[in-house]
């Protein structure tokens, strides 16, 4: 059976969050929520615009998605992200037992591996799908940044 | 000179919060965070009402403060919770850069203490403030709450 939705299909999708990120001038991280094969959430990263360090991507993803379910849980959902979650982030997948945390590129200094974040214990984190895309929009993002300072 | 706003004047506030979310049937823990002795931001849970597992007091009170400030940084801040950040929180609280946290009682299972919650170099964490009024809401609430079913 051709299955055409598959990890990387679903973190193009999180990549056009990240790119729409980048347009106003946010660093570019994007995700998206998935539950049976349907999109039931997307975000970027808006701390900049909303003047808010909880403005992640991920945390916006989570409350979208619950007000999609109409309930809190998202036990049967994945998250892609285009970068491994940060401590905050890993906290709020904790208390939501999403099912499957699907990440782009790795943070070593902030992520949640690194910093030990507990995840729930029915949640599993995978990483590295497209990742080269994701860890490039966001060296691109900084590079620029430092030549307009 | 006598300064009536110390930690606990301050708590009291946070445990009125923890109080209102009571009354919601929601679990008891509340946060204020004050930036030279005046409260810039009140909040209670509110994980149930708003079917959000992100809707803990101190995420809404960080978003409340930053809003307040117009800016998103805390550095001058203190946040007060009745009861020790979850990982979520603390690493919210991280990103925002805020200069004290204190707690009432300790949360031994998923508080950021024991799961070793990364705050910021700059942060100074303080505890075991009015802890046994916040206990005793939070053991009176789920004492309820058993009798209920």
């Amino acid at each position: 059976m051709i299955e055409p939705y598959d990890d990387a299909y679903f973190m193009k999708k999180a990549l056009q969050e990240a790119e729409a990120a980048y347009a106003k001038d946010e660093i570019p991280i994007g995700a998206v929520i998935v539950s049976n094969n349907q999109i039931i959430a997307r975000a970027h990263n808006l701390t900049e615009t909303l003047n808010d360090v909880t403005a992640h991507a991920e945390m916006q993803a989570i409350t979208a998605a619950a007000n999609f379910l109409g309930g809190k849980y998202l036990k049967k959902c994945t998250l892609y992200v285009t970068i491994e979650p940060c401590q905050m982030c890993a906290g709020a997948l904790f208390w939501s037992q999403i099912s499957t945390i699907v990440y782009g590129a790795r943070d070593e200094q902030r992520g949640c591996i690194s910093l030990n974040t507990k995840l729930h214990p029915k949640t599993v984190l995978k990483g590295g799908v497209l990742k080269e895309e994701a860890s490039n929009l966001l060296k691109q993002f900084f590079i620029e940044k430092r030549n307009l300072n």
